[in-house]
């Protein structure tokens, strides 16, 4: 899901060169005014003149050109590319590719294959404790497609939405397309704070939430604070996009089942992505949806896109079926929990009275606290300049200013590497902070 | 573009068994009735409020199943899957997946892989006389999305869109969702009507037509007619898209030139899509926008779905590259010339004095108008009946009820299928229109 920041990072949003210290927050992703009506004129802009959404929508937090430069030490949100079985893949697509067919080749389905929805549906049945039916799963593009298709079915101009603070840019900007209110809610270590009690207005009709692993500051959901937001989306008729971009990558304590397998009232959408489970380019994630609004998210997906590119689907779909997702998913579990360990013990030996860095449970990054002054965004400036992405948590503010602090991911980087990176970010931090 | 409908007709939209000849007329796209605001309380669905959005989200014109009844004579906009060069595809695919490279693996740019683009202009080159930026061709997963987004980017609520009437259901369906107000213009046997004069006010913002082949009565638009609507353009300051789904399959006349190709001030989106040219379930379509609107395209993009999907955009612009896929349509341009030619001797045999079918230049289907007080949704449901798809005129209508008429697919067939269907035809128009 965050990946795309690390390219921020690598296109210079992040580091400039030269006293470019607050490109970033002058591209921090506004949250939408939400007007009453969304029709101001918009400027001019070249010839054409854009809409409301579309001057929102031309203000996308994502680099829209990929990343060039290499990848460095400690771009976030990275699964290590080469660690992905591309001679298994290379066979399935191979087979799939041989067996071509005519019926295979119109249109298919708007929700998606069936045989994926159907191996994804089994896997959340173990992985997450999530029952369902396979017609709930819906087949996307991505988890940005997801989340616009949910704020266009079910947000008003006017409608209010809670979202993490800090959290994820990608979620409240398209959340606020649609003339919606997005409102704020504090994190602390537990995700979001329910206490005191989450707003209950006529106007509450989502809520988002990371609850495995807050993005940006990795907390964990109780089963209190869960069952306080689910009793609240209750209260208001409202629905909780989950969104779980890695929890399947948790390497210490109790598997966690997902807040979706909760839900007795049909509140909660689950939402997935394959980005960093497997790769980005491949562009495939999906929605598990509330029988009652099946029809409504096959119909949306129908209008605006008709389907997702068939043959993907198919080889995604052997690949779990035949067991290859659960050992590759086992492997990098393994992998990112041996170098999560690395980097801890680096970031003692280096970093002491530096930075604090929380014990590592899940995912692909670390956040590592600043001492309470520091500007985290200069930092990571600094650091960018020595050679070291990091990015900073007021990157993901949505109105308070988090604590100071870096997002550092380890999951793309060997042992050796990632001690010889904490290592240089110690030394530039000792000179940075003094 | 359109055979979405045949899949209707398949799923007994159009083919009712007992009875339900209004079936249609029910389920016709409505064009949203462009509100002052668009925040009316919807009724509750289930548990869940959709949106204003929402509720004409979840009223796709387009099945969200695929048909699983086979094709029958004749299902229109259908191309020939079987002539499909599949062999030549396979070893693309293959060539691509042992190519693949982590480097490959993370995001790629918003608007496309460039050498896909890149392919894309240079075809459009020679085929359309389009002379265009690699950087203005941006790479989607459907003409539904390039509809979606340029909806998105350019119309407020209470603007004004010009669309045909008849015309595509799927163009004003989706302008619709934006609130703006869809207004159809006549369209004859040469396209969309530009006397007596486009209407000039301040509103004005887009217009869609499809002026190479126009959906549904097949019309090409004349050098007067384009030049009077990009004038238009101008003195409107609003954008034109040319949806052009099927113009590569012009069997007659000489090679027809883009109104895109005219356009000197940047006022044309023009829109391509793969369906029809090599086959549906691979999702890939694209935009040629101006150069004032390509950063906004992009970063919408950016924003909504990320990119598409990079192995399919690779194995397709190594079959454009070398020449595969002009190779693909000289050869389908010619077998669809036949057929059409074999449909048309076919009707003159079997459908004197039932139907009259207008001489067939371009594309995949034919349009047969009937006898002035025929009503096209009965005659339709009737032949549905004998295993006859057809579909009707009226389906295509916005405001005004178009002359009763059938739109009939002949591409997917050979000889014998078509010269049996029309006689076939031929026996059941005879009872029914008697």
């Amino acid at each position: 899901m965050l990946s795309v920041y690390e390219q921020l990072a690598a296109e210079g949003y992040l580091a400039g060169t030269t006293g470019s210290g607050t490109t970033v927050a002058c591209t921090l992703p506004a949250v939408a005014p939400a007007p009453e009506q969304p029709a101001t004129a918009a400027e001019p802009r070249g010839q054409q003149r854009l809409s409301w959404q579309g001057e929102r929508l031309a203000a996308s937090p994502f680099p829209v050109f990929e990343a060039a430069t290499p990848l460095r030490t400690f771009r976030a949100n990275q699964p290590d590319l080469h660690a992905f079985p591309v001679a298994i893949w290379h066979k399935l697509q191979l087979r799939c590719s041989k067996a071509t067919d005519p019926k295979a080749m119109g249109y298919g389905e708007a929700a998606g294959l069936r045989s994926l929805r159907q191996a994804i549906a089994d896997h959340l049945r173990y992985s997450q404790r999530i029952v369902c039916r396979t017609e709930q799963v819906m087949i996307l593009g991505s988890a940005q497609q997801g989340l616009d298709l949910c704020a266009r079915l079910l947000l008003d101009p006017g409608d209010s939405v809670l979202v993490e603070d800090p959290g994820y840019p990608g979620a409240s900007h398209v959340f606020g397309l649609t003339g919606a209110k997005v409102i704020g809610m504090p994190v602390d270590h537990y995700g979001m704070k329910t206490e005191p009690a989450l707003p209950v207005t006529p106007d509450m009709r989502l809520a988002y939430v990371t609850a495995a692993h807050q993005s940006p500051l990795g907390g964990v959901m109780p089963i209190e604070r869960r069952l306080a937001l689910l009793a609240w989306a209750e209260a208001c008729n409202a629905t909780i996009i989950e969104d779980d971009y890695d929890s399947e990558y948790r390497f210490k304590g109790t598997p966690l089942s997902a807040l979706k397998s909760l839900d007795q009232g049909e509140r909660v959408i689950y939402m997935g992505t394959f980005s960093k489970l497997l790769y980005p380019s491949l562009r495939l994630a999906y929605l598990v949806v509330p029988d009652g609004l099946v029809d409504a998210f096959a119909s949306a997906i129908s209008l605006t896109c008709r389907h997702v590119s068939r043959f993907q689907q198919e080889v995604l779909s052997l690949f779990i079926a035949e067991g290859h997702f659960a050992r590759h998913l086992r492997h990098m579990r393994l992998l990112y929990g041996e170098r999560a360990e690395i980097f801890q013990q680096a970031c003692q030996a280096h970093l002491q009275g530096l930075v604090s860095v929380p014990p590592i449970t899940t995912g692909l990054d670390a956040t590592a606290f600043l001492p309470e002054r520091a500007n985290d965004l200069e930092v990571a400036n600094l650091l960018g300049n020595q050679g070291i992405e990091a990015r900073p948590l007021s990157f993901y503010r949505v109105k308070q200013m988090p604590a100071p602090g870096l997002v550092l991911g380890f999951s793309a980087f060997d042992g050796d590497a990632i001690r010889a990176g904490v290592a240089a970010m110690g030394q530039a931090l000792e000179r940075c902070l003094k």
